[in-house]
């Protein structure tokens, strides 16, 4: 096999209570990245359709996760990368990921796969450090594992795959706006109250039971943040309309996803969901911001190979 | 039936990474308590067997706890209780939550059970609140629940059971000083750095899908904790020293029970414990501190009815 397309879906990082820690992989989204071996050592991206991002492999997400991965293997050819970017770059769903995630899912296929998942992830997090500074961990994990994931640590790397329940579906609100991600990691604060902290990690040990007891009720109520969205809540303008809507029309949770601006909104099936979306875009209607907004599901299987 | 006398077990709170939040019962320590019906109406706390304990029923946890309960039922007779305490006050395994629940547990049942578990937990926390000052629930939970417990909320009161790992054996070092659970508090920081709690949280999270998974080895990895340990640890003489002793001899995870000074040490099989007891009391030997050690297990009951 000398030629392989992927599609690399988008992801909500933080899932409320798990700053830094929790993710959730997206059905519909996704990036579509050809990867063809060459006789040219090295990773050369060849072409971008969608968006208008750099092609130099050293500050491309998919061009600086395929040069880490490079460094694990020898091998006397190389890779040429085509991305059809369809994760709008800064809306908050893991975009930089996709690609990230992307490229050395496809490498390590055409490879005859020599590397684990979690070698895989430690790869992708290059991208990361290339696209935004922070070789984060929580967008790339759920992107090549699908489904819930936690990452325990990131020194040594240890991610957890958490179980899904069953019926989710996803709404994405994308307000047309850009925040960027250092704006929205310089509004936390450095400090948070332990009374605060000692409630969020309640949540987070909830939220972890309530995927394994199938309990809905449980993964509402601890779908919540009461450290980082009171802050970054300040950047996305009429968030808290939206997640009011959002709860009062049956959503299980509301969020901001990352680092914003995108906001998800976690439905027990298609019709709660369909709702959701209906009252969401009938109160954004009303605001002065254009925005995007669709239905997903919960991904439980992560990237896939499209094509052969 | 007119008496009642039960079993009600000590308890490890916090759980190194859990502060506030996890909790685990003990099998082979604990108060009993002995309650019978009386013409006279309310609570007598008629006997103290083992320690010089105030018979004040509004001071005491055991009384604390029964008024509490008899707040929400009306009836025209009232119970006198014996305690013979077996759980050593001021040791750090949930001496006041062995008496505060062990009294409402037996009067629930001498009335046929009109509450639940979880109304329990909530008198059983006043008699935490007449003993120590704050209505926590984190000993009285797993008393009651047994096993492991998580407190996911206190306002509203949302306990979770969670899962028992098979073969889990206890080592409580208890070096015989006294902390004053006020001291162990206010010893502890207002405030915490962001990327600790972010650290702590996704080792909760772990120590919940450790549990679930019956992976030991995510389990001892969890049991981690970077925020409360640093400073309750300086008020227990050797307490890195214990810690290192039990880790180099295999235990799964070694930490601070509660408030101190009790040390618990949590091995797989009992030659493990074993082993870490016999390395602890060599080390402790050397110290000029008096102590007592002893080996118990996980209690997946809670508290139990003796007789009848």
């Amino acid at each position: 096999m000398d030629k392989i397309t992927v599609f690399s879906p988008a992801t909500v990082a933080n899932l409320s209570c798990g700053y830094d820690v929790l993710g959730m992989c997206l059905e519909h989204v996704g990036d579509e990245i050809t990867i063809k071996k060459t006789a040219v050592k090295g990773i050369k991206i060849s072409k971008m359709i969608g968006y208008d991002l750099s092609l130099d492999v050293h500050k491309n997400a998919a061009g600086a996760s395929a040069l880490a991965l490079l460094k694990h293997i020898n091998i006397d050819f190389g890779f040429e990368i085509e991305i059809v970017k369809k994760v709008h770059p800064g809306s908050g769903i893991g975009s930089s990921a996709s690609s990230a995630a992307g490229s050395v899912f496809g490498i390590n296929e055409l490879l005859g796969r020599p590397f684990s998942k979690t070698e895989l992830i430690k790869f992708a997090m290059e991208g990361e450090r290339a696209a935004c500074g922070t070789p984060i961990a929580d967008n790339v994990s759920p992107a090549i594992l699908g489904g819930f994931t936690l990452v325990k640590s990131t020194n040594p790397l240890k991610v957890l795959s958490l179980p899904t329940l069953k019926d989710l579906f996803v709404v994405i609100l994308h307000p047309q706006i850009e925040i960027k991600t250092a704006d929205s990691r310089d509004i936390l604060p450095k400090e948070v109250p332990l009374t605060d902290a000692v409630k969020q990690w309640a949540n987070v040990g909830s939220f972890v039971s309530a995927l394994y007891e199938k309990d809905y009720d449980l993964f509402s109520e601890s779908l919540n943040d009461i450290i980082v969205e009171p802050y970054r809540s300040k950047l996305i303008p009429y968030f808290n309309d939206v997640k009011q809507t959002s709860l009062d029309n049956g959503s299980l949770g509301c969020g901001i996803s990352g680092s914003g601006p995108s906001i998800f909104s976690i439905c027990k099936g298609e019709l709660s969901a369909t709702k959701v979306t209906e009252k969401i875009t009938e109160f954004y209607s009303t605001t002065s911001i254009d925005f995007h907004i669709f239905i997903t599901k919960v991904n439980t299987s992560g990237i896939k190979t499209i094509t052969p």
